[in-house]
């Protein structure tokens, strides 16, 4: 798996998920505690993000980061 | 999910396969090209890892970084 590549896939299926929530960056931001253009990053695919900023994403979703990058995984294969 | 504790399930997840390959750690480090001392903290439960390095990893442990985050989850609700 290219790293690079899942990364932009991470972002993707954040996205995703988030927009399902019809919570804007924001709003969802506030949730996950984590500041909104960090949130607007990760979801374009452009930072390396850590481990625990994404469990913190997962908990916002209602979600665990198992499924977020089994998400990204998939979106891979399809491409 | 709590993101210390998922770091620290983590790492006991990244170990037990590691052992499975019957890799030294300094062996796995060469592999999956990152240094042996770093992989060490990880494996420790230290570092925050980020999705890059779990890709490099997850590859050169033949497997999926979900599935590694699935390994890591479940050692989470066994505890």
């Amino acid at each position: 798996m290219d790293p690079v590549k899942i990364q932009a896939a991470l972002g993707r299926a954040i996205r995703s998920r988030r927009m399902k929530t019809g919570l804007s960056q924001e709003a969802f931001a506030d949730i996950a505690g984590i500041h909104r253009t960090y949130i607007g990053s990760v979801e374009r695919g452009e930072r390396n993000i850590s481990l625990q900023n994404m469990a913190r994403i997962a908990k916002a979703l209602g979600t665990s980061v198992s499924t977020l990058l089994s998400d990204a995984e998939k979106g891979l294969d399809s491409k």
